[in-house]
């Protein structure tokens, strides 16, 4: 069974770029030329319809230029157990086509129910049956419970050749309210669940020197991501917080490790609705949204390739 | 718009008891009787079948006993998008027998994700499609992202008569790694929570005196909950860890106010399995298990209401 760090790593490489495009399918952003086909199933199975269109054309598009995608299930979760089957088989059509695909679950719970979690999203479905399985490469895990909440998603991710990334310091405004507080000692919560992180990950390390246990780190705060590399040397970073949070390819180089490894940076919004901003909107327009995505995946994978 | 803390003390008070039911489906644990029904659609199919036949009759037995089930997200999840569906349906069927509903879900996310997930658990589907939406009169809710994680939830909540229940001491053995760790100022990280759980709910006080902003509260950890209780007098603690985890009705005497209200207590395993465990093992077996829930629902209510 290969580690999925060094799974992860392959790919990267062999796309010459870190990039992982986001997949976060909003019904009212998602281009007319898609929902217009999509009216006559009465509107909630329009929207179903709709998401699942566009997310495999977005795979289709940016499967030459990036590695890896990060479906998030809270976009598909927010259109019931048919969106939830439309999920499912945007992770099937990514596998598909030769993406690692990271599921954006940011799952946990005690230990009996954090099995059942990870039994959904990091294993098959029992006798084979595919449809409706949301099984990816690795997904992101809350570590608010411990080590009993977080260890089921380990002990699948090991047993299955998958990842886990465990969610340290998050890209958003608020993360600082209960990451960043200090505990006796003087380190911050978020630096106790990276030694979490290390010891979590220590029996999971692939051949390049990476474990299978990452951590999601945020482009947005760059001196904690800093830090954070020391701290966990052998832990890949998923990195959000790039392109339209306000991160740019300078915040991100503190995620890497020297040997130009160690992160995979995500783009949602900024990639897959390129035709809404600028500089896609003007020279694209939602007529040709297609050639915009996927300038704006070739622009990111170009942009990162250098660091 | 009536406050979910009003709806959840009318139902508590029409039937003398704060019991809640916790739903957790395991496919395995699921009577013959049930699951020799639903043989031929094949191993994937026949799981869900159980498990959604399976929950309707618990929904049957215990509708007369208690006034809040607890439905389980992952168990359904762990059967993939058709699991879901039986989520669907049991979160429905539970409304239809006048049963409150917390989706035990404990999503969280950055704000325009809690946003989705939020409209996903505590919105209607757009259209009134009704068939697939989880839409439940209150759900879990993880901190670990802070506000903007949280407030998406408390918005939605607030618009639809809702309510929401934050993380804040987890019932499992591994919940004091990092909710136990010490703050700057000597408190623990759970008063941290629960500090910003007062100022979440200040502003959804119903008029019997609680917010429709609760905690969990694990029963498991008496003297930490007896402290949360004088610093969140308004919230509503969901008490999980009574039965199966270890926990009796006088460790969850912390949980309560002096007005007898102020917690609703859960058991899953103890209930919903009670032909498995003394002392219903002995006196019913697995052909008289519905008889033996029953008993064992009757049994924790009559307990509770003592309290």
């Amino acid at each position: 069974m290969e580690n999925f760090a060094d799974r992860l790593i392959a790919a990267i490489e062999e796309k010459g770029s870190p990039a992982c495009v986001g997949i976060d399918p909003r019904p009212e952003l998602i281009p007319a030329e898609i929902t217009k086909h999509s009216r006559q199933r009465g509107e909630a199975g329009a929207r179903v319809a709709a998401v699942l269109a566009f997310s495999r054309e977005i795979l289709e598009i940016v499967a030459g230029h990036v590695a890896v995608v990060k479906p998030q299930v809270a976009f598909y979760e927010a259109l019931g157990a048919a969106g939830l089957m439309a999920y499912a088989e945007t992770v099937r059509a990514a596998g598909k086509r030769g993406l690692l695909v990271i599921g954006d679950v940011k799952r946990s719970d005690i230990g009996s129910t954090a099995q059942a979690y990870a039994a959904s999203h990091l294993r098959e479905l029992p006798n084979g049956d595919e449809v409706g399985a949301f099984t990816a490469d690795a997904v992101t895990v809350n570590p608010y419970l411990g080590s009993d909440g977080v260890e089921p998603f380990i002990e699948a991710a090991a047993e299955e050749g998958r990842g886990v990334f465990v969610l340290v310091k998050t890209s958003n405004p608020s993360s600082a309210e209960f990451q960043d507080l200090k505990v006796e000692g003087g380190r911050e919560l978020f630096v106790e669940v990276a030694d979490k992180v290390n010891e979590w990950g220590g029996g999971l390390i692939g051949e390049r020197g990476y474990s299978a246990v990452g951590a999601v780190v945020g482009a947005t705060y760059p001196e904690q991501a800093s830090r954070l590399r020391t701290i966990m040397p052998k832990a890949y970073f998923l990195v959000p917080g790039y392109g339209a949070q306000g991160g740019s390819a300078k915040d991100t180089a503190p995620c890497f490790n020297n040997d130009g490894l160690g992160a995979v940076v995500n783009s949602s919004r900024g990639i897959i609705y390129a035709w809404t901003r600028p500089p896609y909107k003007e020279q694209y327009g939602e007529r040709r949204w297609r050639e915009a995505v996927e300038a704006a995946a070739k622009d990111m994978a170009a942009d990162l390739s250098e660091m």
